[in-house]
Order: structure tokens, then C-alpha cells, then sequence
């Protein structure tokens, strides 16, 4: 039997897209819809009262479709719009700065953690509480780099410009002794093997998809609406408010297994 | 600030110090509780009703000393009470045979998987349910081992005469191909090197413990009621409806880091 409603995730734009395929690969029996908000994007600089209404709009859209269980698949969203949402939607809701923290929290041996995010989500320290809630003797580093979510939305993320553009912003980090650095930003790990290269080997990145999804997995059990097994192939929807065009290029460049073909939709047209 | 109530933990015997064991090591905030039901285990053999009794009677024990989340840490409690108990309680009820279902899936290759438990367990097919739910074309095995849960209790489970029963027991087990071992009961991590010798080193044993304190993690992140850290050790209570002296000597063997002084206590009294 199983729940065949979808699971919803929303980002700012593509970001979210690196959870999702984390959410193809640990839960293959899933439906999955997710909806980018690329037309508004970035969300990092925008006060934190207009994320919560464009985080409040695409939420709504998703619950019409009936879904069980929303990600916030955006890390500026989660640390400013995550327990409104909660109250407000009766499905289950994830974000993505906890299971972040979790993870580096089990990484971490020096106890020196960098976390880099949007302007927005930096700028709620939620990271920073999470971390030293759980662990106090963390020291934990932040920067804000504002330039990373329109390099990959603008799908120029392996091209010789972002190399230069986060060498230039991680420079700050370069002295921190830092042995775990946080993608606190879903679109970061498109940038991966750039940062990667930038901040040494020896330097574990964390990309809170994985742990995102492995907190989706156990609500599933938890709440009783996973799906099961009937031999179909799971459906998967994408929406975007912008250009499906650079949507479908940069989702099928990312996602390898499956094909993306998506819809335009307008959130404030309702 | 941070929830200071203890997590609650519940087994036939000694069984879920497995559980607990993990639950030192990945939430070094949080206080615990543990009862051990020594008197009346070994539950494998009795009948399902009974077994919802008891576990009902455990979950009041510790529900009285205001416990914030409740672990079942014992199979055959879970595959016959945990839905019931779930209903009658207000707080978040974890049980260990989800996760070991998770941790299966995520490990098998050859899809060949078997689960040992207690008759109870078994026969319930909690575990082939669960999986065959999440990944339908896996084999499942699954064998009672009635001996294993005295042997534990008994205090012999580094024994030669632990040897020869797990061998002997583990027999039908020899020809299928099994990739991944479920040790089915809580009991059975303390059996594990046995185990693992008589199997081979080529199979993985799956204890459920690390993988339901996992899901413990996500939840009290989940339901905000993790403790955070304010520099004092947490505490750590032990009950036993048996003997305390039993109960203390398996204990201090099997958890290195603290020293256990169990207190007893009479369930069927009240």
C-alpha cells in the first residue's frame, strides 16, 4: 500500500535541486514535486519578512497538490521561515540547517567550523546557535558570500569566473584552522569541486542533502506515510517561476538519472 | 536552555543497554533513564497480549518519572506493542525495528538479507514486512534463536557454551547467501563477535542500536526538546525488575565509560 502523495521541496531557484537528488537516490519509491522560486531568486538579500511571504507562497502552492511532507530545500528560508511555516501547514516540514549541523557536528575533530551561506542566512547566526547548542566548545567561523547562488543560477558554476570568484570570497577563511566547512546554502554544492579546491583536501565539505533526506526518511517511518513499492516508476514534477529553459539546463546537467522537463508557474498571479 | 527531561529506554532485560550504549556516544547532552524488565524476560516466547502488558507497565514506570521521548529498545516489545503504545502516550515513541529495516536496505548489495530475534519477533515478520515494503525484490531470512536472550541474561555470553549454541543455532543460516545479518533482538550486539565468527567476516551484522539513536537524533531535533549543554554531566538511572547484582555486573562489562548502580523495582506492585 503506501502513500502515494508526493513529497514537496522549495528553494529560492536551483539550489534545492542538490537535495532532491540526494532524494532520488535514498528514497527511490518516492514522488517527488519541486518548485523553484528562480524568478525572485536570489533570496539572500531580501529582508527577512518578504522571504517568509515568497517561503509562505510556494508552500501553498505545493500543499494544493497534496503533498505529505515539505523540505524548505533552501537554507535562507529555513533559518528565517521555518517555524512559521510549521504552524501554519499541517504536513510534516524539514529544513535543512539542522541536519546540516548534525553532520558537521559528527565531523568535526578540531573543533573549528566554517560556515559560508547567503547574507540572510549568515546574518540569523543560525548556524552558529545549532552548532553551539549541541557542541559549545565549537569555534565557528561565518561569511557571507553573496556572489555564489548567481553563478549557479546563472549556470556559469565550473566556469574559470566562479573559480575566481570563490577563491576571492573564501580568502577570509584561508588562516581559520577550519577542519569542516558547511555549504550552508543548497545551491553551494553545484560549486563543490571549486571550493573544494580552493580550501585543501584535508577540509570536509558538508552538503546537508544527504543528512536532509535521511531526516525525510526516518519522519516517513515515523508518521506512517512512506510510500511502498508497486512497480511504477515515481512521478516527478518541477515548476519554476522563471525560465524553464535555464531551469531544464542546469536540472538536467545536475540530475543524471532522469530527464526534467519543467512547468512556468506565476506565484503572484493568485 | 534546552529540554532537560530524560529520554526514556525499555527492554525485557539487559538488552537495550545496546541501545543505550550508542545513545551515550551520539547524545553526550541528554539524561537517561533505563528499565530492564530482568524478572520477567525472557518476552520472546509469551503471548503477544502479555507482551503489550508489560511493555505498557514499563512505559507508566517511566512516563511517572516525566520522560520526554520513550525508546523501545527491544524487538519483540516493538513488533507487538509499539502501535499501541504510540496511541496511549502523548510523547514521541521510538522503536528499534525501522531503523535496523533502514540500515539493511542501505547495506545489502546482493539483496540476500537475513534477521534473527526471538520467536516472538519472528513470527510476527515485522522485519520481512518492513523491508519487502522498502525494497520488494529482497530475500529475506529469518530464523528465531530462543537460546540467545538467556545466554545474555545468564551472564555466559563470552562463554564456550555461547559458542557451540550460536554455531549450532546459526546452521540453517549456512547456505543462503546472505549478505547482511539483522541482529533482530537487542540482546544479540553483545553476542556479536561470536556471531561474526561463526558467519564470516564477508556478512554485515546490523545492530540496530547506532541506527535508532540516529532516528532519536532527528527527532528531538525535530519536536525542539533536545538538551542543550550547560556543563554538568547528565544523569543516568537504572531499573531492574530482577536482580540488581546481575544487572550491575552485565552492565559495567558492557558500558565502559560510566559505573551502573541499579536500583530495583517491583512492576506488578501497583
Amino acid at each position: 500500500m503506501g502513500n502515494k502523495h508526493a513529497i514537496g521541496l522549495i528553494d529560492s531557484g536551483v539550489g534545492g535541486l542538490t537535495v532532491l537528488k540526494e532524494a532520488l537516490k535514498q528514497l527511490p519509491n518516492e514522488n517527488l514535486i519541486y518548485l523553484g522560486d528562480t524568478a525572485r531568486c536570489p533570496y539572500g538579500p531580501r529582508p527577512a519578512d518578504q522571504v517568509i511571504e515568497f517561503t509562505r507562497q510556494m508552500t501553498q502552492f505545493l500543499v494544493q497538490k497534496n503533498i505529505k511532507l515539505l523540505v524548505i530545500a533552501c537554507n535562507t528560508a529555513t533559518a528565517v521561515a521555518l517555524d512559521v511555516i510549521r504552524q501554519e501547514v499541517a504536513i510534516p516540514v524539514v529544513g535543512v540547517i539542522l541536519p546540516g549541523t548534525r553532520a558537521a557536528v559528527k565531523t568535526t575533530q578540531n573543533h573549528q567550523v566554517a560556515v559560508i551561506g547567503t547574507e540572510g542566512t549568515i546574518k540569523s547566526a543560525s548556524y552558529q546557535k545549532a552548532i553551539q547548542s549541541k557542541m559549545p566548545n565549537v569555534k565557528v567561523y561565518s561569511l557571507a558570500c553573496p556572489k555564489f547562488v548567481s553563478l549557479v543560477e546563472s549556470n556559469q558554476f565550473l566556469s574559470p569566473v566562479a573559480k575566481k570568484v570563490v577563491a576571492e570570497t573564501l580568502l577570509p577563511l584561508q588562516y581559520s584552522g577550519m577542519d569542516t566547512l558547511i555549504l550552508g546554502c543548497t545551491h553551494y554544492p553545484l560549486l563543490r569541486p571549486i571550493i573544494q579546491n580552493v580550501v585543501g583536501s584535508q577540509v570536509h565539505l558538508i552538503d546537508s542533502g544527504a543528512e536532509t533526506v535521511g531526516e525525510v526518511s526516518v519522519l516517513l517511518d515515523y508518521f506512517e506515510i512512506a510510500n511502498s513499492i508497486d512497480n511504477k516508476t515515481p512521478n516527478y514534477e518541477f515548476y519554476t517561476t522563471g525560465s524553464t529553459k535555464m531551469f531544464d539546463e542546469i536540472a538536467n546537467e545536475w540530475l543524471d538519472n532522469i530527464s526534467v522537463k519543467s512547468k512556468h508557474v506565476d506565484l503572484e498571479r493568485d
